[in-house]
């Protein structure tokens, strides 16, 4: 396994592959890696054969935080990531560094963003207004550098990854896009290098996602019919409720191709959400 | 010479030629040929040689019209403009269309977009305010399907020329820009498509530009401390009285890197102006 720094020393390797007619498969990630990730990896591999190649990249992209948010304190740790890539398989981890990857942004001298104007309307596009055109540009940068016939995603940032569904159709970038299921701990809460954060207390109660997912699902499925937007909230805030340390930022009920919202909500509808656990943010989301 | 109208086509077509270790080269139009595309045709033939495929997309891009602008009655000419590449040794002329390009774009399927957000506020950003997210997104779009390594833009289109090199540096493409020379009539105006609206009358006074270029040169040349801004417009602009059809739109003096105005005006600088012939707007630059 090689980790590779310089953006150009990326691209020259990734063409070099091109030439020689191997497929790339790219995961990118922001590091402190788990489960999660690892999934994404083998799924990768799976798309490009034993001959392909299976690059990740490392890269807490400044861009995509506000400066309210926890880009400072975001979870780090290269050694371990790195022995986890070797672990999975990995072929490449390119770890560029925030100099190189927006060089003259201090001075303007970067001027180039890639927006989504429809799916990002939204949801995290509501609680975190810039973070969308930081997650485009910075994909939109990483899919030139490495030049992916494959990209992975994971599930857990639907949104997300429906936006880069998106770019990709509308830019047409040669990349075939895979989304694969969210992983969960033993007790449902989805994996997240963010679940670091959350002490005792706050890692019992960030169960009130994926329980609230699982309610809104029992929900829908008891009423063939479907079930009004109003209703179905009434009901998961009587079990939020029950998670008192769990503030709601957002919970939305949506069709999972357009993201538009639905007043009366049906089986194959999808559910997202977002709490905050202190000043922990975590999401999750799943199909209804 | 081959003609691909399909996007699928050309963009398997590319990853062929990639994979078999040609070079690209690739010149993006909107069609109606003249002398000026013709030479930058014979610059991507230097670039990627005998051995190397030329690329020449013909695609009048309408998101970079305004409602009010030319879109309708922008001249096409798909016979003459093939016999010309065939004549100039193009190998394939890329002609996709609107319907494929923005796919769903009046149904809200389309919704991603490039945009520069510096070296777009002066000049042509003004004049056309969203003249340039047409630009930047559709050339992403067209080196995403046709992946050069080498894109030849004319130098008549200054502005966008560093704009969309500004483009190519942010978002990394692994992709060679090359900026020819400006071509022009026998009595100096540019080579343009849009000449071929002008009349005898508006013709003839269209030499305005050309005139006003080489006058500034001569009085910025005679000034080796610099002249004033406030000076050249004065001295310009009796020039420009002696075109009474002519009407200017802008005149600017700038860094020929940032385009950033300069108050005074030293050989080096650059020189970008606009004037309407009738209904018809014209653009040029030059060197000072």
């Amino acid at each position: 396994m090689k980790v590779i720094k310089s953006l150009s020393a990326m691209q020259s390797a990734a063409q070099r592959w091109k030439r020689e007619g191997l497929r790339i498969g790219f995961v990118p990630t922001m590091g402190y890696l788990h489960e999660g990730h690892i999934s994404l990896v083998r799924r990768a591999r799976e798309e490009v054969g034993t001959e392909g190649v299976v690059v990740l990249s490392i890269y807490v992209n400044p861009t995509q935080f506000a400066p309210t948010e926890d880009l400072a304190k975001y979870p780090r740790d290269f050694a371990r990531d790195r022995a986890l890539c070797r672990d999975a398989g990995v072929d490449v981890i390119f770890a560029p560094d925030d100099a190189k990857m927006y060089a003259g942004r201090a001075d303007g001298e970067y001027s180039t963003w890639v927006e989504e104007d429809q799916l990002t309307r939204g949801m995290e596009g509501v609680s975190r207004p810039t973070h969308f055109r930081g997650v485009t540009t910075v994909v939109a940068k990483l899919f030139n550098l490495v030049l992916p016939d494959v990209a992975v995603f994971g599930a857990k940032d639907y949104q997300q990854a429906a936006v880069l569904r998106r770019m990709v159709k509308d830019l047409n970038f040669p990349i075939q896009m895979v989304v694969a299921p969210t992983l969960r701990e033993a007790d449902g809460l989805a994996m997240s290098s963010r679940n670091k954060y959350l002490d005792a207390e706050h890692r019992r109660e960030a169960l009130a996602l994926s329980r609230l997912l699982v309610e809104a699902r029992k929900l829908v499925r008891e009423k063939p019919g479907g079930i009004t937007v109003e209703k179905l909230r009434g009901r998961l805030e009587t079990v939020a409720s029950g998670y008192p340390l769990a503030r709601l930022d957002y919970m939305e009920f949506f069709d999972p191709e357009t993201l538009v919202p639905v007043n009366l909500v049906r089986r194959g509808h999808r559910m997202a959400l977002a709490m905050f656990l202190g000043k922990t943010r975590l999401i999750d989301n799943g199909s209804l």
